[in-house]
């Protein structure tokens, strides 16, 4: 039987990688179904009802329907807090102040982490692949960008093994795809390895069996059409 | 006595105004702290442990600091679930999938809607009080992306009263200070009121006590230093 929860989008975008390793983390058994974007699926108005902007991923678990990566992991971490890993949004007896300290970091991954990254990402990594050209002047921009940000991570992770504290959390989980596209598929990986603590973290969080499995997603070929 | 809540930052900074609208509506007391940005002090050490990347607002609750302004108004929502507004993260019953249902249109808001917005108010608002001339390339292109995300916004307030549904939720309250950026300050108002649903909306939540007084917070003299 198929699993209730589909996510709609190839595994090699940044942002269903993110909710992929999170539906691993919480052990959620789930579909990728593909979206042909160079066939202008993604602009359909069928896949519009389910993210009215026209972007990967979609998701749909039984009727409900939820848009943006972050906030589809919010809502597995909080609809499924009784499966898998328990704690990406902290512990329960935390409360408020231990899901801040997460959410706060998550927040700094959309706001100041993901702009700079996906921008090199997408001029040294997708542009090529779409038979683009790259631009340089926009890599240099945004790499001057990120340092400062990665400035900033290494100090945190200077203090604690995580971004949150002492445990894995979702503030670990979404910079990910980002720093994988950055470490792996760039040509960029000194911007994290040359910072001794960021490396630290990324040999840490990479070896997670959650990532492995999203690595393996991505290198898999396309999900068939259902 | 002094209110245990903190914000630090002009409340002209719409991140500011964000965490004041959100303390309103949660009728949570809070004093507002000036931080004298000509002066570097976002960048002083003392500053920095409140904010490391040096930007405003810096928060502070009894001894939890919290960073980003939307991580911020979700501590507020989650930690003073019992005052004022109790819905702004969905009703209890409502569960996860109520959360999640405003929690997309949130980070919608941080994705899409707040890069072309903030980037437009900078040079049509701050750029001039800051003696720095305004760059109008970057104005039209930013309008070009921002209407866009005002299209998808107007037809979901066609199908609905509020962002996320019947009611006024974070969802809205999180996308106030840029839509008043627009509205009032930088002669582009006609990107909401010539949208006849996001010009209906804007007159609605504009209208809320919350509102009226982040307005007054904005046009007071600036708070004494402590």
């Amino acid at each position: 039987m198929a699993a209730p929860v589909t996510v709609y989008g190839p595994a090699i975008s940044p942002a269903v990688a993110r909710v992929a390793a999170c539906l691993l983390e919480k052990d959620v058994p789930f579909q990728l179904e593909a979206v042909d974007m160079s066939k202008g699926e993604h602009k359909s108005p069928s896949f519009l009802k389910l993210q009215p902007f026209g972007q990967v991923p979609a998701f749909k678990d039984h009727l409900t329907t939820v848009f943006e990566s972050r906030a589809i992991c919010r809502y597995i971490c909080d609809q499924y807090s009784d499966r898998g890993n328990r704690t990406l949004l902290g512990r329960q007896e935390d409360g408020a102040v231990g899901r801040a300290a997460i959410e706060q970091w998550i927040e700094s991954e959309g706001q100041a982490f993901n702009p700079p990254s996906l921008a090199i990402a997408f001029q040294l990594t997708f542009a090529p692949l779409m038979g683009m050209a790259t631009d340089m002047a926009v890599v240099e921009q945004n790499e001057a960008k990120l340092a400062k940000v990665l400035d900033v991570y290494e100090g945190r992770l200077a203090e604690s093994q995580y971004f949150a504290g002492d445990e894995f959390t979702l503030a670990d989980l979404v910079h990910m795809p980002n720093t994988d596209l950055l470490v792996s598929k760039t040509g960029k990986a000194g911007l994290i390895t040359e910072r001794k603590n960021l490396s630290r973290w990324w040999d840490e969080v990479s070896a997670r069996p959650s990532w492995k499995k999203v690595v393996e997603l991505q290198s898999a070929p396309r999900p068939p059409r259902s």
